[in-house]
């Protein structure tokens, strides 16, 4: 299986986290988005205590919330003590209403609007990542007219390629965040920020990209990210109290994504750049990553039931179902790989080669092109989307005025909604 | 101007349906999605008025609400007497909602539950679209069994390739929608329809893909549908009393898509129909399409305020907004062109080349890249996306947890809310 939390039970039914689809199906309806609760948690703690073997007290994971951002997953991050990074006011008011303690979140965004700088002061989050000078200057001119200081770090883009795919690789220096290191303008940003009222300096934020399956792109990060920080400490006698590398390690969608030991590898980031801090003679900065879909996407399946089985022969062969691209957009977008495995006849050889559509009245609704399932799925079945805790939730539309899925957390062998189905009276409840 | 709605007043700001975008922004915050109702409505009677000059009495354009379903949509919908294409259940809700006269709807969808069927049945849906031989059985037997009689049409590609967009192309062989003329499955989906009970079959419909532009789409397509027709009478003593082409003529995005002269279009169609009915020695069957986009496209225009402007010397610019592919996720699926105006700056030389992103954390969220805008172009400033009518409202999301803005509807020198601007409140209304 491609996640330790599926199973087959005796009457070949799917099981996740130990729970038969097919009852959850039954008593929440489909389309469902299924969280495993405890596999978000042993995720969290993966990190956490691979943070701490590797990096001692100085170091901290934060849950980059935008993958999946509602109250209840707010609630495991607090309880987990999780950091957590978060990109709008939107998740600022989520956390917020989770009782999440504030000074423990990394505020991200290309564009805080003067709402938002306001509102996320208010709410006491700890850190702005700032994304460049337009918000740095905006930033301290409000904090300064409350007499505030807030405490920074600077986005930067060290201008690394970590061959992910291409629509999630931000760390280049040709991107719409940060302010490049190669260019000389970061270098210029630092300078001013240590000119400025109202804000306090206390590290550089970088992110090379997520999905994270090359095993040096930390280190080749740290090789650019260290000597900026020893240059920023000689040139102004600036000490980065928090070195921020955003991103997160791979997860497997499909078996030939193959498995990172996240374990080793933090093991390996800190080995390096604990020397390299040696010989820069600087003391490592407090040590953050952001991973998101690394905590939350082996813990998400998708069930689905099938409306229709066309084959056209000569052509192909198409399963449509009462989900699609309004809960899971990723495939319309960027052409993401899924498992798609049967729910009710899961011991059934899947011989039955066709495309996995949803009920969208568009062509590029596809969840999965050319997926096997068993040749006697039809109308009623169940058929489900492993992987889709990240990014499926959080990218829900209403296109084509069809209500969102409710999130059914799985918890200790029990089940319950975290966020409930949307009926057709919330669709219309802002219709004037 | 890429849309005659769009002009520039003396302070240079622009003005769409009449009204200064400044005052508009103003008066609503931005983002914000402006619809010009006195254009839909114009484009309503352009299309019902060359339906009504070629084909008389015995045709009718059916919005396919898709492309911007809400309350007060349906309500234009109504007063205009156009009649409707539907997709799913969300959206009868919103037209019964509006009080729209359900015995004008298409129901469309390739996938329709139980649920849907009997919401469609309960709600007085004039025709639904089946989309095969699932939908229909499961039809049949729930009409049945409350002893109704559903009038339908069955969905057929004719294999048309239109020369539009991929994403977009619907009517070639290998689709999920409906059953292939080209295979034999029509003719054996037809004949099965003849035998059951609980359906009445009215016609047939085909959708050769949306943003048609190419001269002779509908004819070519006609060349199919009509002897497809005239052999289901020599064979199965059918009669056709609905031919429905779906889709809708080309909107021009940005100068260079050109223009199509709808009425002169919707002239040749119907002459080239008369002539092939002769031919076949049948009557025109009433005739239906279904304009979307080509109804709501160019009565939108979106408003974002700028939150950042960046250069990186040698790379390229950047002008973030403060909305972007939550409000208008299209560029990010398709790769969609979009002119766009400099709000309060619009008599200033636009020469600064840059790509305009939203505001999400995500590399993807481009919503147009190679743009020009003026020089001075600044945080706070307002920049206008053109031609957002359509599919922009209906596929929003709240990715990164951002409120969907509202949509204000310009008539007659007024504006107001059709759909209020979501509030943080709303956004964790579900959440348990």
């Amino acid at each position: 299986m491609i996640s330790k939390n599926i199973s087959v039970n005796e009457a070949g039914h799917l099981c996740f986290a130990g729970q038969d689809v097919c009852d959850l199906a039954e008593r929440f309806g489909t389309p469902l988005y299924l969280l495993d609760e405890d596999r978000i948690r042993e995720n969290c703690r993966l990190y956490k205590t691979a943070f701490a073997e590797s990096f001692g007290e100085k170091a901290a994971p934060a849950y980059a919330s935008k993958a999946a951002s509602f109250v209840h997953m707010y609630r495991v991050m607090r309880e987990e003590e999780m950091c957590i990074d978060v990109v709008s006011s939107g998740e600022i008011f989520t956390a917020v209403k989770a009782g999440f303690p504030m000074e423990r979140a990394f505020f991200h965004s290309n564009n805080k609007t003067d709402a938002d700088i306001l509102y996320a002061m208010d709410a006491g989050v700890g850190y702005f990542v700032v994304d460049g000078e337009d918000e740095l200057v905006r930033l301290s001119e409000l904090a300064s007219a409350r007499g505030a200081v807030q405490k920074i770090l600077l986005r930067v883009t060290p201008g690394i390629d970590p061959h992910t795919y291409e629509a999630v690789n931000t760390g280049m220096v040709d991107s719409k965040f940060g302010v490049a290191i190669e260019t000389g303008q970061a270098r210029e940003l630092v300078k001013l920020t240590l000119t400025l009222d109202g804000v306090s300096l206390e590290g550089v934020h970088c992110h090379v990209g997520s999905q994270v399956f090359d095993e040096d792109v930390y280190q080749r990060t740290a090789d650019i990210m260290l000597p900026f920080l020893a240059q920023m400490r000689d040139e102004f006698g600036f000490t980065a109290k928090i070195l921020n590398f955003g991103g997160g390690y791979g997860v497997p969608y499909v078996q030939s994504d193959g498995t990172v030991d996240i374990r080793a590898r933090i093991g390996e980031v800190a080995a390096h750049m604990k020397a390299l801090c040696e010989s820069l003679s600087m003391e490592l900065p407090f040590f953050v990553m952001e991973p998101g879909r690394s905590i939350v996407a082996d813990a998400g399946l998708t069930v689905y039931r099938v409306g229709a089985v066309k084959r056209i022969p000569g052509y192909k062969n198409y399963v449509s179902v009462d989900g699609g691209m309004t809960d899971n957009p990723r495939y319309a977008l960027y052409g993401s790989k899924y498992t798609v495995l049967h729910g009710d006849k899961a011991n059934e050889p899947a011989d039955f080669l066709c495309d996995l559509v949803g009920r969208c009245c568009e062509s590029g609704d596809i969840i999965q092109p050319k997926i096997c399932l068993p040749a006697s799925t039809a109308r009623g079945d169940l058929v489900c989307v492993c992987t889709t805790g990240a990014y499926n939730y959080s990218m829900a539309s209403n296109y084509n005025r069809i209500p969102r899925p409710p999130v059914v957390m799985l918890r200790d062998g029990g089940a319950f909604e975290a966020v409930r189905r949307e009926t057709f009276a919330d669709l219309t409840a802002l219709d004037l």
